[in-house]
């Protein structure tokens, strides 16, 4: 690619940018949380359209995933878990195919008053824009269509196959991205523009997700000495997964990637629910346990000491003893992955055209970093063997309050990511077959 | 009241004790819990009417109520909240004016996995009837009615003015006892067949509810030691009011019908609930206390005690120093009350006449006790100086699973409560004005 076709994408990039940004904001004010993204998938799949894309927009069907390796169980069905993915066909064939990846779905957004304003009515302030998802991952999404749309701006489109992709259930057991790899979605490399600060993830852990439930002995609290309180008996529970969670992070990590960073695996008690009033003894308690695992790490040893660990913590309680928690899982039963494990030659071509795609941008060298979270790129890198690139922009409050996105680093990354489809895919003439 | 009178009376509630036990199945299966007692108050309504009484089924309005002594704040309104008062107007008035309480409101049944037939299709079996509300309190409330029906069998009716009424809101608040006193209902005597055990009800706590709210900091998981987790700020919170209550126990009771009790002021975490996803640090968490009081004890004190001991223990955790907890009430402000704190001559002559009526029916000494509950008692005992006798049937798992009444000691019950009733009220001839 010459320096005046780079010039002439990233001036359309940024002649567009205003017009991305309302469309970002028309985006990220459905409230796709998960049971809720069918508004904003049909909104991608008709912008897809509008766009000449063939487009497939399908419901998810458990039975046709659930024997596949990275399935995560759920709990009830998948109605109305919409896919969206749409597929332009390159007219030479002159270069390698891509998959643009990006997730709709949100996490909640938590309570109203903890939000300046409305999570769901997006606003700009000072150069950065405020939303649930706004940041994770709507931004990258949008970022993904516009710069395919900067292409044909400047009079090109990719000269090989590209799959743009707009998936549920990344935030709870990445069942999206793998029903894409069920519906046969291949490509030589994907790219997902997760929030990350512009630099490459390079490894990312995995995640267990696992609900204990725990049963007490309910009386009337007038009689409170006689009763088990469901609720008391989850804390020495959740502080014996504090010792695990300490002894695991003192120990060697068990992946070099993760050798400098403090603090890898992160153990996180994210909702709790027990008791139905207050002058009752609580018999029931129900809490959710999130860990981190490495990359490479057996995820079914993992979960199994993690299981050990309550079972021993409730073994010592005189009650729980013979009423032992019940452990449930519904949702990540995520591996880790590594970009840098993966040996296959298009990892490290994939990897140099990122480098020098943000290098033109920014003029900055690309910085690299693994990440304690997990992403779908588990599912192209591990069970597909396809590189999958993890780089996005800059992103605040992601599951917190205030989310928000800045909008020159959304600008930069849009600008990467199309530069990065010219040369992987190869350009060629706009226009159709 | 003679010999046959008595066992005309005792004999009629025999004939009609099969009667009896469908009617209070068939109360038992009106799901009332709090917000949802409308048909339950309305079959009792059109049960009051069909048998002569002037009914008065009206909306409590909190603005009537809320200046009153006694009054525990509510959140919300009181829509649909549905009071029922059955008048008697007795034609000789040759006797002591009564009232009659039971409380239609239930607590919640908790998860249905627990109860080994669903809650609200009660049923019998070896002597009992088990269903949510079947104890606490519709036999009561049954009972109340069909001692009515008793005297009507036997050709009598009260001869002086008789109140029935069926209340809402006692498991909470007392606010539907509270509501009667101020719509002008009062009488000589109250008499409420809350599920003691055949026994009188000589004392009772008070009761303090109050709704702990925490915030945290919310983050992503993958950075939880950047994050405030609100769950787990919660439990030192616990910690403190546990050794609280072991303090108060401690110290010698405050009042002197306690001194023999073992542990007369129970705490109850009695529900929780935090965060919103398993994978984001809980950004907040909310509890419920639940803590007794003497009769005697100043109820706003007690509650600065509470108060200043979560305030303290939250003090200690420099997060919630600057972040302090949000302390909410919704529920029950309850002081206690004690029968035999009553100085007026009625106390004594109808506390008499309950010794002699449960004499008569079960051969033995009426046995009394002070109990580490509240009943609706307090309102008319403490706000309208009418002393509040508390006698009614055995019951099992109250606010707890497969709850269960015994019949038998319903039915010694609603005789009792029948000879008590012509005792007091005295007996006239059964018909109109």
């Amino acid at each position: 690619m010459g320096k005046q076709a780079s010039h002439d994408i990233m001036d359309a990039i940024d002649r567009r940018f205003s017009e991305q940004t309302d469309f970002l904001a028309e985006v990220t004010s459905h409230a796709s949380t998960r049971g809720a993204e069918q508004s904003a998938q049909r909104f991608m799949d008709a912008q897809l359209r509008e766009r000449g894309f063939d487009t497939d927009l399908w419901e998810i069907d458990v039975d046709d995933i659930a024997g596949l390796p990275g399935f995560s169980p759920v709990l009830g069905s998948y109605d109305d878990a919409l896919n969206v993915v749409g597929t332009h066909h390159g007219r030479s064939q002159n270069g390698r195919s891509l998959i643009l990846n990006g997730h709709i779905d949100v996490v909640p957004e938590g309570p109203l008053d903890m939000w300046r304003r409305p999570p769901y009515e997006p606003w700009c302030e000072d150069g950065w824009m405020y939303g649930r998802g706004a940041g994770d991952m709507k931004a990258g999404l949008v970022a993904n269509l516009f710069a395919l749309d900067a292409l044909r701006d400047a009079g090109y489109q990719p000269a090989s196959d590209l799959f743009f992709q707009s998936v549920v259930e990344e935030e709870c057991t990445g069942n999206g991205a793998l029903a894409c790899l069920q519906r046969g979605y291949r490509a030589d490399a994907a790219l997902i523009p997760e929030p990350f600060d512009e630099k490459l993830v390079t490894s990312q852990v995995g995640i267990i997700w696992m609900q204990v439930y725990l049963r007490g002995t309910p009386v009337h609290a007038m009689q409170t000495s006689s009763g088990v309180n469901a609720i008391e008996a989850a804390i020495p529970l959740i502080a014996a997964l504090r010792r695990l969670e300490e002894n695991w992070n003192s120990d060697k990590p068990k992946h070099a990637r993760f050798e400098h960073v403090e603090h890898p695996l992160n153990l996180n008690i994210g909702r709790i629910q027990g008791g139905d009033w207050p002058s009752a003894v609580p018999a029931w308690c129900c809490f959710d346990v999130r860990m981190g695992i490495y990359p490479g790490q057996d995820i079914d040893a993992a979960a199994q000491e993690i299981e050990n660990c309550i079972y021993e913590a409730a073994s010592q309680d005189s009650y729980l003893r013979d009423n032992r928690p019940e452990i449930t899982y519904h949702g990540f039963l995520a591996e880790g992955y590594s970009l840098d494990d993966h040996e296959k030659p298009e990892a490290g071509l994939a990897r140099s055209a990122l480098e020098q795609a943000h290098q033109t941008v920014t003029g900055d060298r690309l910085q690299s970093m693994p990440i304690t979270a997990t992403t779908d790129a588990r599912f192209f890198g591990l069970y597909a063997d396809t590189p999958a690139l993890v780089y996005g922009p800059t992103a605040e409050g992601i599951h917190g309050f205030n989310e928000r996105v800045n909008l020159e680093s959304t600008r930069r990354v849009t600008q990467a990511i199309a530069l990065f489809i010219a040369d992987w895919c190869g350009l060629e003439e706009y226009g159709a077959n």
